[in-house]
């Protein structure tokens, strides 16, 4: 099946859609009429339809999603009825779609055409000859999968090429989608057609290129066809005319020169524009069809410094390689982790993925992991990424769950990753493939003889070696974790972790934060608002219970530091600031670790619903968190920054200030001076100040270690460290740090041990 | 090509073999006419048949191999005439070789029939419409493949899909072999043949199996098959005949029972035999085979305490599955690594095989690791393994080399493993797949995202999906080395070490030895025997410079518990008597250390010339070192055994004796007692004695920790410790430990600082 753009200049009429009226209903079995049928929304989810009917008040409130919970046994039935089209000779009716999800049949006038298991392979079905005067289609959707015996949650998805998020999690409700959840329509199309079509090249460090087109038509014709590759400006860069006779065809094409592909960050997303035309003898465009085309190469290399270290007989192996080379240069990736933008993914547009996704690039991000708990997102994503210069690290929908050796599942899985890769080829974006989230975990359970893991790795080299691949995260080397700004059970604050790991990587960590108070109001009745407490609805909405009992709002944490709050606003300060300040340090002390350190990624960027509490920077729908914005700061090209020992300070501590200047940009930083403050008390003091020398790009500068004893302070919990760099204010930063009261005095105050 | 057993009772006449002289000579371009021919001898080596014919002397002696290093760049010309032979209808002529090495022609009369770049491809020509009266059949060799602009050495292999370990290593010289080097022959042969077999199965948990025969023929003929099963009485415990037309056919079989095959420790290697024939309409079989088969499964699996590993936040993955398990029982595997048993390895034949074998089986070990340096064997190896009930690590032939993902070189390994792992598969003994060795270590360079490597898992996964598949070894958690009985570096001896290593498993470690007086005898020059020294003689044959500078002799280790010796006898038996010390250390302790560690394999077995010292436990040809026997005791199924935290002792340390019973063979072992002895200055005296309870199958006890306090020793370097089970001698153990002289004593002997 064809997935790339359509368009037919010379020939406006075909293809054309017959709109069709869909309605959906539910029954206890398959073969049982719906009680009613309700008008549906194409593509959407078969729950959403049946809120929308039934009146049902917001289901995203409170814990009301629970009254879902008993449609997931149901069977689902769309219905279309159409007329007889007209359709020319040469033509076709299609009915086609981009994914079904899950398990489901399609029928014309009660007759079977098509079963399917499997919601990322799309379908495409030829109607015209099984139709009469007046047609009645029908998607018959199978009951939510669930393996056997398995425990209530993720479990239940294990053998199920379907997002395991759906089944519930520490931040996404249990609501399983179900239904026609991508593009779908029917059709009247030629029927000599573009089916496939690849492109393979080769890019040389010289900046020339050999190109392999190779495209396929769904039948036997004698044809000509006219394909051209278009620069930014439309100039033809290359072009081909010829015959084609059978059903395959392909040519090579050498570029003399071709701009690269590079992320935002590292320089211009260049994207040119593939256009091929199927053309019949008369002159008379058939079919034609563009795509979006960037060039660039991708590695996964192993991290500077992993080679060389020292291990003691007996020897293991050195760690896995996990930092991303793009066209040749080593890159330092900073980024979050993508959860899918709503529960019910059949909704999630164009305008909802671009909204999202320029967030990310604003954030300065050049890498998004797309989450194996969730989908495989619909093609406006990717295109999207390549447009705004974004490289994907895609997983395949597998998450902490051991997928079973099962020949049922493997055929599944080997059917969707057939129709997923060469997606995912096509795009200049892709710069990782990855079996799935947290596998190798004893969570989890697999490991590397898995028969699924080992079949996906095959189906990538085969069909996606150009792009890297590995079989989870994290592997050998890799940190996950910690999700907390402050560890009761190791004592540790999320300063003195990040001064403690050395990893090649940090695919995943998290800082929860509050939801602001519009968000809360939207999901917690207004007595249960303040104080926060584990009733039903803050349960719902992850604030507690979700990972530990005190999750995602760590209450206890809060007050640990600020002691008791007496209003939600106070809790909503200190949970955003806390969060904010554990982001910062994460996000600069990864960057202070380059080279060996090459990419830091924060769980989780964004969130399928508003949730009360959680890791995520950007509240449902796109609302940024103060914790977004800080990290804005973090990642910025150049900044000076500077790293402490721990968050907690008392009086006559020695306070040890790491000075850096870090310039992850692509051009050279001027020398310069940078004055330290302190911001005590109400008053700013001088700390000292730091000169820098001239930077090249993509260099760190380590600056000097700073002291300063923290003096006595008066009825105050945070204090301020600033950096101020000389002509420079776009470079400054800020950091705050917390004070307690020397142990004697604390003796009598409600704050825990810190 | 089949490459299974043939044989036709029912028409002796055909395969009839065509009996060739062969020749060959060798010239300095390809198309250059050798200036003499000498007799060949098929399947040999081409540097052999020069050797004989120019009657040099032994090549083995001192460093004389380096004489035939000029001939690497030769190009070698085999040929063999022959008359018209009579060929019956329905009958063809053939010639066909299991193997050519490295890259080159076949002609017949002058034509071209066939290249070809790779030794473990078979090769299967038909000759017949090609006869003249006189024929003429030739094979052209090119030079030995060598990377262009690599160093000398392994690295030179680095694009060939040939063994690295010819071009120099620590204990094979560099020669490289090249010419016919497996079975080869011409042969009148049905035109109508078996030409490929699969046996696919399922085994289930009752022992029941399903079956999928497949065959291919090598043209489409109306013709009868009868297939059989026939259990090791000869009877048949399935049949299928049946009439076939395409080329392809196969059929299904359940089997109500199977008798399962095991290694030899655990149960019988139970083989059944497989029949097929293909029948004419006259009832004439026009071919056959016969080949054997054994039905079991196997797993790697994760090993015990791996999953509950706990680590800090950031969380990194669990150690790689290492355990085998076989017919669903997790095992303990003791095993050694196998190395090329000729430098020539064409010289190899099934008498070779067997003998060492043999003694592989003797020594209770259960998993034979075939190096990735070395060679894939010839067929009879892997029908040995089979029968002896040998479980084999089969690794593709890479080592210590970065093997680029380079096209050429991937479509010749790609031809190669299509050609090896079906012929793998068909075995029994067959456990585990592995890319090549050491490959993720920085003297590699190698990692997860090579192609080389991806492709080797893929077709491994395509074509034996039931077999597990490495990439390398080590992998996370398994540990390779050390090479040493002391480390000068680390001031760690063999015993330190091993209470040390923490491991999932020891698919490598050493401990070297030297060769006994005979064998130096048949290496070395008279004057240059004593004293040892780093003369061409002794490095050519790796007692220096081998590794280290002292390596393998490691006479400074030998004088530094020894004193400096005055004879070649005292150097052999004290270093003699450290190998065997050191590798009764390593196979216990290993053992000890069960469950968590599940495999102890010494690096070597044996060795493909005569070395003057090596980590070998068999000298060449098949002749055991004192270390080996030493290890069979080790090795036992059960024994009392007794583990100590250092080699070297002196007066009024107190010596801690850990004592266990182990029991890894399949009987219960009944309750019993054990009388710990220290044998001293002459005198035998009781340290104590212990109680061990009944043991089950597979069970190990640990015993207590005696005590007792060194004496003062005089003129003695060595003690040993006894452990004699009441009414059971067989379980008894002895063990070498060494005394030196108090500090104050010491500081005016020759030994060094301990």
């Amino acid at each position: 099946m064809d997935t790339t753009i359509k368009e037919d200049p010379e020939n406006p009429r075909f293809p054309q859609i017959i709109p069709l009226k869909w309605e959906v209903g539910c029954s206890n079995t398959k073969n049982e009429q719906p009680e009613a049928y309700y008008p549906a929304n194409i593509p959407g989810a078969v729950q959403l339809d049946f809120m929308q009917a039934e009146g049902h008040p917001d289901w995203q409130f409170s814990d009301r999603f629970k009254q879902y919970l008993p449609f997931e046994d149901k069977y689902w039935h769309y219905q279309a009825k159409f007329g007889r089209p007209n359709i020319p000779d040469d033509y076709e009716l299609i009915f086609r779609s981009e994914g079904i999800d899950y398990a489901f049949e399609v029928c014309l006038n009660g007759e079977l055409l098509h079963d399917q298991t499997g919601m990322f392979s799309p379908v495409d079905l030829t109607l015209s000859s099984h139709l009469k005067d007046e047609n009645q289609l029908e998607v018959t959707i199978f009951p939510v999968p669930k393996t056997p015996g398995a425990e209530v949650g993720r479990r239940e998805a294990d053998t199920a090429v379907k997002p395991a998020v759906s089944y519930g999690w520490d931040f996404h409700p249990r609501l399983v989608p179900l239904g026609i959840w991508d593009e779908t329509e029917l059709v009247i199309m030629p029927k000599t057609k573009i089916k496939d079509t690849e492109l393979r090249y080769v890019l040389n460090s010289d900046d020339t290129a050999q190109l392999e087109y190779r495209f396929e038509t769904t039948r036997n014709q004698s044809l000509n066809y006219k394909w051209k590759l278009l620069d930014r400006e439309g100039l033809a860069t290359a072009q081909r005319t010829g015959k084609i006779n059978g059903p395959t065809h392909s040519f090579k094409v050498e570029l003399d020169h071709v701009n690269r592909w590079w992320s935002h960050d590292l320089g211009e997303p260049y994207l040119y524009r593939l256009e091929l035309q199927l053309i019949d003898d008369s002159g008379k465009v058939i079919d034609s069809i563009v795509e979006q085309v960037g060039f660039r190469t991708v590695k996964l290399v192993m991290n500077e410094g992993t080679w060389d270290e020292v291990r003691a007989f007996p020897k293991s192996r050195s760690s896995a390689p996990f930092q991303l080379e793009l066209n040749g240069k080593r890159i330092f990736t900073k980024g979050s982790n993508w959860v899918p933008p709503e529960v019910f993914y059949g909704k999630i547009d164009e305008a909802r993925y671009r909204e999202l996704l320029e967030l990310f690039k604003s954030a300065h991000f050049n890498l998004l992991r797309v989450w194996g708990g969730g989908i495989i997102n619909k093609k406006s994503f990717y295109e999207i990424c390549d447009e705004l210069g974004i490289l994907l690290w895609q997983e395949f929908p597998l998450a902490c769950n051991a997928y079973p050796d099962d020949p049922e599942y493997l055929k599944v899985l080997e059917q969707e990753a057939r129709s997923i890769i060469p997606r995912m080829r096509r795009h200049a974006c892709m710069s990782t493939l990855c079996g799935g989230n947290e596998l190798f975990n004893n969570w989890s359970g697999m490991d590397d003889q898995s028969h699924v893991l080992r079949l996906l790795n095959s189906l990538c080299y085969q069909l996606a070696p150009e792009i890297p691949y590995i079989n989870t995260s994290p592997l050998m080397g890799v940190g996950h974790g910690h999700y907390l700004f402050y560890d009761e059970e190791s004592g540790e604050d999320v300063f003195q972790l990040c001064r403690r790991a050395h990893n090649t990587a940090y695919p995943e960590f998290g800082v929860p934060g509050i939801a602001d108070r519009e968000t809360l109001e939207s999901i917690i009745p207004e007595d249960e608002l303040y104080p926060p407490r584990a009733s039903d609805a803050w349960i719902a909405h992850h604030a507690y219970e979700a990972w530990q009992s005190d999750s995602w709002l760590e209450l206890k944490t809060v007050e640990k530091y600020f002691g008791k709050a007496h209003d939600l606003e106070t809790v909503i300060k200190h949970s955003q600031l806390l969060q904010a300040v554990g982001y910062q340090c994460w996000y600069e002390s990864s960057r202070i670790k380059q080279p060996y350190c090459s990419m830091v990624l924060n769980w989780c960027f964004n969130e399928p619903w508003p949730t009360a509490a959680n890791n995520s920077l950007i509240s449902y729908p796109a609302k940024p968190k103060p914790a977004y914005y800080q990290v804005v700061e973090s990642c910025r090209p150049v900044l000076a920054c500077a790293s402490f020992a721990k968050f907690s300070w008392t009086t006559e501590e020695l306070l040890e200030i790491s000075c850096y200047l870090l310039n992850d940009s692509q051009t050279v930083v001027d020398s310069g001076e940078v004055e330290v403050f302190i911001q005590i008390n109400g008053n700013q003091q001088k700390i000292g100040n730091w000169a820098y020398p001239k930077l090249s790009t993509d260099t760190n500068f380590t600056g000097p270690i700073l002291r300063y004893p923290i003096p006595e302070m008066r009825d105050k919990t945070l204090f301020q460290i600033q950096l101020k760099v000389a002509n420079r204010p776009e470079y400054d930063s800020e950091y705050h740090l917390h004070y307690h009261a020397p142990l004697r005095e604390r003796e009598t105050s409600d704050t825990t041990n810190l």
